[in-house]
């Protein structure tokens, strides 16, 4: 209630709720997909009344983070009672939550050798197998640093997501190469941001944006601030150009138009 | 039918073909996605042929290799009609040939730059959707190498796309890091190899198997003779130790019993 | 000679010859670095020919692309040998050609399983090898694509090769993952790109440029021609906010800084 | 004194001393590279106390890990000054500790975005420059799991780093992609690392192995104990088969003998 108070004292909303299913040592070896019984019930529990905090709040979206759900070691696991236990536990989660939005942020690998939700294709796999039983109220949260580990062009992800209508968030971030550190959005891979923008609008999407930062040796609040300004930035970029120009020029499947097109969005002549 | 006859004289049996589809010049920019129609049709007529053929065969499969489904620049294409155009191909093709079974192998680049179906999950994806929509004779062809490519671990893929009772046929072989040559199965990763091949036991998977080998300076037959004694000696390795024995350990879910077990399977000592 | 004339009646120069050394069959199993004696003499020997026709046309460069120096398969090549080799024959081809710039272009992987010369810290290694020797003739071409493949960032690469004098020529282009498909460069990698041409200012790199490109179903004198466009305007974007200022932000070693900075080469506003 | 006590009374002998030069929050933006002097002349004390220590308690090597000299952000750094930190600070440090091996354990990235000595070659291009210089007892800790994130074939790399008489140490442990948690030793990469140890023998290394393990949620002690049963059981099998029928079978250069060797070693037939 405190929360409560504090977020509507300063206009804030809740947008999502994310139970930690990963840092802590109960779930070294799994949460929602773990093989003991008992842990996996404990990972149950905390999602639902992660979702009980949800609807006090208000919050629309639940993010499961599966950061301990798949394995270390070759060889060691069962990988049938795995996949198992994970689909079955995400259902339960799902069905005591059916009027929240489950989001699922898949990664590759990290802290875990292996997670089973490594790809976004992977998700859309569990989520598909879902609504086959009826649920519905399962997506995905995209994080674009996780996106680049399993080596996705994160606009075209978008549109496979969007494709299933199952994008319900998004976490803004960004990365070198496979160092999850979290840095400023667009400030590596600018150009796919750019494209990443541009078919968020195409897709109508609607919903929250994230920042995933770890600010480390910065100002959090600047850099913050400055994640903010990137991705701005970064739209004025392509609504100055215009959303009818840029899609023409896509419809032309040329490569060698949009190299214009590209220098025209950045600004710069040759 | 000449292909008819020889084969029945040397008592072969076609299991799978495998339609031309990346290789033509014609496919540059696509085939079952091409978002050229007439391309699209080509492509799609192409198919069609190959599983009229297969039928005349008895060959079972009707493999996919989607090498030009996907693109090569960013920014210079409309991913939301690609989709669209892709899976619709894949629909008209699998009723079309409702009693073979159409098996996608992924792969995540090149030809291309980008390829749709770069995962396993990705393609369970499209597979998942079509069932929805009643089709149900869509599934995979894991090749090795590729799933390499996804940074997927074998054996844990092929559980979970046993999962969805989507495997239709694997290609063996092997691949350093990212360049794919076709080497011997279980040349580089073996380890990961006779995991694949017991979880291949555990998951009854009773299809065929294939060898996608590029002998270049090696004799064919030689090559072909070698693969196919890899994967029996590292089959006899584990029935020698036992399906029960393995079974046990990996039921401990301890790394340390699974290094004395695969030193057991390695038939080594300190 | 019909060369040399052609290039002078079109005022063209010839900077760099690249003898051909790894897709011919004659080279399946190495060239420069060939355990057989006989296929290495053979490459020395187009080494020493190209030499030739370098100094006849007045160019100052021999590219050495290794694209068969490495092997395929594990466990099957004796390393010492197929290094010694390979370094011997470098030293005899830049002891034929001691006034020429030899350029050894790295590159991870492809067409080869693992090529030798992967990265710019293992060419940088033989140079230095060489120079111990007496040697000094022997540089880098940096490919922009191959350094990807490398995991290397560019800019950082190109002031640690010119930290020994070593950056005798660049082939720009760019890749979105492994595929290496030779696409206009700043296409993908837009922003590291920027920060390479301003790096090539600051280390006063006053050699050629190249372009290695793949046209495949484009027009090859647009994509030419764009890719040169690609390249000016991000260095007029470079040039408008001005060297001093972008020096002055880096010295700052602030994240925060250098975001403002981005976007205001960009040329856009929050 | 106590800990030289301690190791006297179980007979231990200190093999390599390593500063830390990464965790703590003062080497956030570089340890022997920063760009601060203040922090960067903290690091060389640390460094020269470090091998202060190691003449005390009779170890040979001082082992660096140079985990945050390099940078996080792009556009943020001259990279001019970092490397001329960095090896200057190198150089120092060895200087100070001229009899005493200087051992930089190369990574690609991770704590940082992006290190210096991503890899084996970067390294050996500093000892190069430094043997230039006159200084002798710079060389290299391999960490397997290090090797495999900059894309190397360990085997080949220890015959390239022996070319230079840099082989100084191992850290022995495994990882399955890019996750670094310091797994048992070949419990992933097992092929690998049988030809590993088979080109330890034949460049005849003669130094120490030390195991890099995080056990996490697993007996520490036992991890210890597996990880030397595995080295010395794959030994062990490469001693079965013996030395020169090894060694003739690779001079052969045949992938098709290469295929029974494997099988020879793994103890098991088609």
């Amino acid at each position: 209630k405190d929360v409560k108070n504090t977020l509507s004292v300063y206009n804030f909303k809740a947008v999502g709720i994310a139970p930690v299913l990963s840092q802590e040592a109960q779930w070294a070896k799994g949460a929602l997909s773990a093989l003991n019984e008992n842990t996996r019930r404990k990972a149950i529990d905390r999602c639902k009344k992660a979702i009980d905090i949800a609807r006090e709040l208000g919050a629309e979206i639940l993010i499961i983070w599966p950061g301990r759900e798949g394995f270390d070691f070759p060889f060691t696991t069962n990988y049938v009672k795995l996949w198992n236990n994970y689909v079955s536990s995400i259902k339960e989660v799902a069905e005591y939550g059916s009027d929240i939005k489950i989001a699922l942020e898949y990664k590759m690998e990290d802290p875990s050798s292996y997670l089973l939700h490594g790809s976004a294709g992977r998700a859309l796999a569990t989520i598909l197998e879902l609504r086959m039983l009826g649920i519905k109220n399962v997506g995905i949260n995209v994080e674009f640093a996780h996106a680049k580990l399993a080596k996705e062009y994160v606009p075209e992800t978008i549109v496979l997501i969007s494709r299933y209508n199952a994008l319900y968030h998004l976490h803004l971030n960004d990365i070198f190469f496979d160092a999850d550190l979290d840095l400023f959005p667009a400030s590596v891979h600018t150009l796919e941001f750019i494209e990443l923008l541009y078919w968020l609008h195409e897709v109508g999407y609607s919903g929250w944006f994230g920042l995933d930062l770890f600010p480390r040796y910065i100002d959090a609040i600047e850099m913050v601030q400055q994640s903010i300004y990137n991705v701005k930035a970064l739209y004025n970029a392509l609504e100055k150009v215009g959303w009818a120009k840029i899609r023409n020029v896509i419809e032309l499947n040329n490569p060698i138009e949009v190299q214009k097109l590209i220098r025209e969005i950045l600004g710069t002549k040759p």
